[in-house]
């Protein structure tokens, strides 16, 4: 294996948010949504469903008497909270969440195993049960989840501790599994550790950590398969089922993308999370070794998942069902899942993607998926959440169609299943490392987002500082002032949107500038001096959109976007059925923004139609067709997707049909 | 109680159907369905899932070693087709089919206990447990579909060994079940013998039965609740769980329409087969005992069934969860369940509010649901059938989203719960029996349906013979022959349907004929002669139906009607994906006659639009709405939904988009 860390695009080397959309998220994270987090993990909010995350650790330390509570992978909430404790902390230092952390760390230490195991279900409920259901048991994907923790806690406060702690625990985990003879050459159920390997790899520099995330990559789906025959050993008993049940076959492994050699994986299947998990570290992987299969491999699962498979918001998940992947273009908008994991799991992949290889489509399905999908998940007071995020809702159906019931029409406080709200804090809380990438060799700085910022680069031409103030998602217009420049040329590549349809005028030093295009990103190379200023100004307009005509549920239908903002309507605005109204195709649009609505946001109205409901006698569920459509004009008003339920329960929907 | 059983509307005496429509299919039903199913009980049917409805009657009976297989209420299967066979019979002696049931009824006899009891399940696996799970064991649910067989085949037959076997267990079911002291206060969680004891009184004569009836109603939702009480009595323990199982609340209880009162119900929830049974046996009652605070709750009932929750293909039950009813104006297309069994449920209520009093909806809602979701259900070789009835399909999501599994693309051979099959056997077989409903005090005979038959009255005016012939559904005539009519006046009532738009001629003797319009029926009262015929002309056309707008799925789309049929879109016909085609509201609709067409059919065919696909980049799936709709001009064949998945596999639908 060739490791070269030095190919491809590298992080900026600081990045500080200062972004008047973003800032008050990001504020909320780490006012309230830590904090929150931090109450229901020592379950200490009332009504909510229990955590006992904490607790466990605290028995599994010996500190405590007591049950293993809460799910088998519940360690994983508090990594997830300790890896976003760790990111608020880089961005802005808080000395009584440090020692908070500080404490969780030294309590999760304690939880450790002389040998550097460390999970406290089967230090607790099974022990000797170790690595004997990678299956179903999520034992290597908490102990994933504790190395991201582990890496953002050092990399944001220097102390070494939880990252020994987890150094120690991969280096057991590597006399375990392995191709050497009397190893298991096995790998999880639910991937996570692998791209958290590489994280352990990059924050170390131990090449055997990346080593080790290479083989769980190289040994999923191989034959014979090791999770039938893992299950065979088992005799077929269940963790989840809690009674034997049929040996899986390999087909049924594509719930766990375990189906087949993932160099041979064509389509994205199973369980969302898993796929995009595992496709962000074969995405490490090819970049860092260089493997060509493997690139190959993430651009068709990359093509798969994104052009056949994403939901207009950026989400992923046609089903409830395994919370999985269906299959291409079947994205219904009311039975969706769409989960919110899966949306940040699809921006780690993306955010991967770009460092192998920037192209603007891979940051335009981050945009999507963030401003989206992701955001929208969470409430304005950061403490209500969704897990699924519908395209269409109709409360009753909600409450009265079981096979709606997933689809809550309002965010709820907790889950007993609790992984989307940690993961939205440290998504949030890490949002600085999604903007830029950059090429030293190159010499080559990419702007892939729009949010306010203050960022350092080390290029081989020489260090760079550059300021970016953004007027998005509101307004077509970002600002980047070079604070510091070498006296070497260097290209700076900020992403053409493609809600801009190309359409995107640069301006230097208050001259319209000419950029070539390369691979959606408009790049000018010169010789940049401080105080430089290129203006930026993708065209935003609120348009509507069409889906591909695969996409049966959305025939006839459009959605309202604006820049990278997916628009809905709801019944609070519009009065309902929803479905009743319709918009003309060439309906004009307008703007407008509400200081008043949710902390501000733009709304669009235009002209609509609602087809006439007073004709009808209660009595006829049918009856014949009127030959003009009998509808009367009204004005649609659509607001930010990621603002719906925060107001009156109601129907919600993204698409709407079109009339002539 | 006051059992009155002359009030209202009493069957033909005898009805002999000779159609060219039904006799093709009443025809399958006797030479292919009836031996087909019979070689099923049999576990004869090679590649299909085993019966062993008939080896538990032989194992009951002495004649064989062996477990019980099947379903709990596999018996109801063997008294299903024997139900049938008798209609058969009736309809067509069949020495060797009469031989064959005769042997079956030998083998009840065996398998009945010496108290009358009789149960394959019971007396194979569980002895000693019987009535101790009246909420999942369908223990009087299977009584009384064999007291329906035995009512029947007495009927047909002459032959009293199943009547008295049945009369037997009905008297032991007395004996356990009432409100004395020590007895059950009880009722089956699946309604079924409600009906089935009004049948064993009507062919007997026994008040006891109907009181019995009555007593199953009354009792059904009261406080305490006793399927509550009786499932705290089994410790929660649950035969489908197979272990204990939370103890459920009145309310859940809805899914057994056992959470309130019958006649409290305002609305149909839970299980639809079981609610449309219940309210088969409240209508009878109501009529047999001028309970008029029954018969509210019939009208309420059906009220709430069949214009809020009842498709257009005269389908109901909008989820699979459960089989049932979900809740106003839910009635997704694809996500459907709209069963085969529930649908004939539906026909048996229809007809017993016929029998309460003469309203042309009652029929017009048995006529959609006879001619589109029953007959639909089964194939053109009467051996393959649908139990899940969908308005919407594609193949594809059929098989790859989980929450489409139970929407089939192609019938299937026989069920493990096949309920369906032998349901559709018994209801074709005895389809003269819907034609006709006629009240003797008021010499008034009334057509319901139009399907070419001979028939008998018994009027207080006399005998009346009278022959139909009808041209339906490909064309809307019907002609009545007065054979032999008695020497006073008597009024024929020949319902208008409503598809007719109240568009309906009627000549006598071949001169236009006023009628008065009575309740949706055109009434004439006079003196009839032998030799009068009455030509009847219901406006039959196809149309585009619309649906209410509260109907959120189908809005801004049409569905085709033609008389009694609705049509629907087949891949085969019009390519895919049928959501790409749109229907102009005014277009023509262009019927003839296929003779080539499965038999023979009247296709529709009419001008529409397809969305043009080709410009899409296959990597996009979404993009700027083009203003001006791209579409080209096609040609729809729409085809009765009757007829749909006997061809090529593929997509289907019922409702298209409209565009202006």
């Amino acid at each position: 294996m060739t490791t070269s860390s030095t190919r491809g695009q590298r992080n900026a080397e600081k990045v500080h948010i200062e972004d008047a959309f973003w800032n008050p998220l990001m504020e909320l994270v780490r006012k309230t949504v830590i904090p929150y987090q931090w109450e229901a993990l020592n379950d200490l909010i009332p009504d909510a469903e229990p955590s006992y995350a904490i607790r466990n650790f605290r028995v599994a330390a010996g500190l405590e008497e007591g049950e293993f509570g809460g799910m088998i992978f519940q360690d994983s909430d508090v990594a997830k909270w300790l890896e976003a404790a760790g990111y608020s902390l880089a961005n802005h230092p808080d000395p009584e969440l440090e020692r908070t952390a500080d404490g969780v760390i030294e309590l999760i230490a304690q939880a450790q195993h002389e040998n550097g195991y460390l999970n406290t279900y089967f230090t607790i409920r099974e022990p000797g049960k170790q690595w004997t259901n990678l299956h179903e048991a999520h034992e290597l994907y908490c102990a994933g989840h504790m190395m991201e923790a582990a890496v953002a806690y050092y990399e944001a406060t220097g102390k070494r501790k939880l990252l020994d702690v987890m150094c120690k625990f991969a280096d057991y985990i590597g006399t375990v599994f392995g191709t050497e003879p009397g190893k298991l050459r096995g790998y999880d159920g639910h991937q996570e550790i692998e791209l958290a390997l590489v994280k352990l790899y990059q924050a170390t520099g131990e090449d055997r950590f990346l080593k080790l995330a290479q083989f769980f990559i190289d040994q999923r789906g191989t034959e014979p398969n090791f999770l039938v025959e893992e299950c065979k050993r088992r005799e077929g008993y269940s963790h989840w089922a809690q009674k034997k049940v049929p040996i899986p076959s390999v087909e049924q492994l594509s719930y766990n993308q375990a189906h087949k050699p993932v160099r041979e994986q064509d389509a994205a299947v199973g369980h969302a999370v898993r796929a995009v998990y595992m496709y962000t570290a074969m995405a490490d992987l090819a970049r860092l070794t260089g493997d060509r299969e493997l690139l190959e491999a993430c651009r068709r699962l990359w093509s798969n998942t994104t052009t056949k498979q994403m939901y207009i918001t950026g989400g992923i998940g046609s089903t409830h069902h395994g919370e999985a992947f269906s299959f291409d273009y079947d994205l219904p908008n009311d039975t969706v899942y769409a989960e919110t994991c899966a949306s940040i799991g699809l921006i780690f992949f993306a955010r991967r993607m770009l460092l192998l290889e920037p192209r603007s489509e891979y940051a335009d399905v981050m945009e999507r998926a963030l401003y989206n999908n992701v955001i929208g998940s969470m409430s304005q007071d950061g403490k209500h959440y969704f897990y699924v995020n519908p395209l269409e809702v109709w409360p009753k159906a909600s409450e009265h169609n079981p096979g709606r019931r997933h689809v809550k029409p309002v965010r709820q406080k907790w889950f007993g299943c609790s992984c989307c709200p940690p993961n939205v804090a440290r998504l949030l809380s890490s949002l600085n490392s999604y903007i830029y990438t950059a090429s030293a060799e190159e010499n080559k700085i990419y702007a892939h987002l729009f949010i306010g910022s203050e960022a350092q680069f080390g290029l081989a031409a020489g260090q760079v500082a550059l300021k970016q103030q953004s007027r998005l998602p509101w307004e077509g217009y970002a600002r980047f002032e070079f604070t510091e420049a070498p006296s070497e040329p260097f290209a700076l590549a900020l992403r053409i949107p493609s809600w801009s349809l190309n359409q995107a005028v640069m301006r230097i030093n208050g001259v319209t500038a000419h950029y070539d295009v390369e691979q959606g990103y408009a790049v000018v190379n010169r010789q940049w001096v401080p105080g430089d200023i290129v203006e930026w100004e993708p065209a935003l307009e609120a348009r509507l959109i069409a889906a591909h005509p695969e996409i049966r549920v959305n025939a006839g239908k459009a959605a309202f976007e604006r820049g990278p903002l997916v628009y809905c309507l709801e019944e609070t605005d519009n009065g309902r059925p929803l479905a009743s109204l319709s918009i003309e195709r060439s309906a004009e649009l307008r703007s407008g923004y509400d200081a008043d609505l949710l902390g501000g946001a733009v709304t669009i109205e235009a002209q609509g139609r609602a087809d006439e409901h007073d004709s009808w006698d209660a009595a006829a569920p049918y009856r014949p067709l009127i030959q003009q459509q009998a509808s009367e004009p009204v004005t649609l008003k659509a607001v930010p997707y990621y603002l719906w339920g925060n107001r009156e329960t109601g129907e919600m929907t993204v698409w709407i049909r079109t009339c002539s």
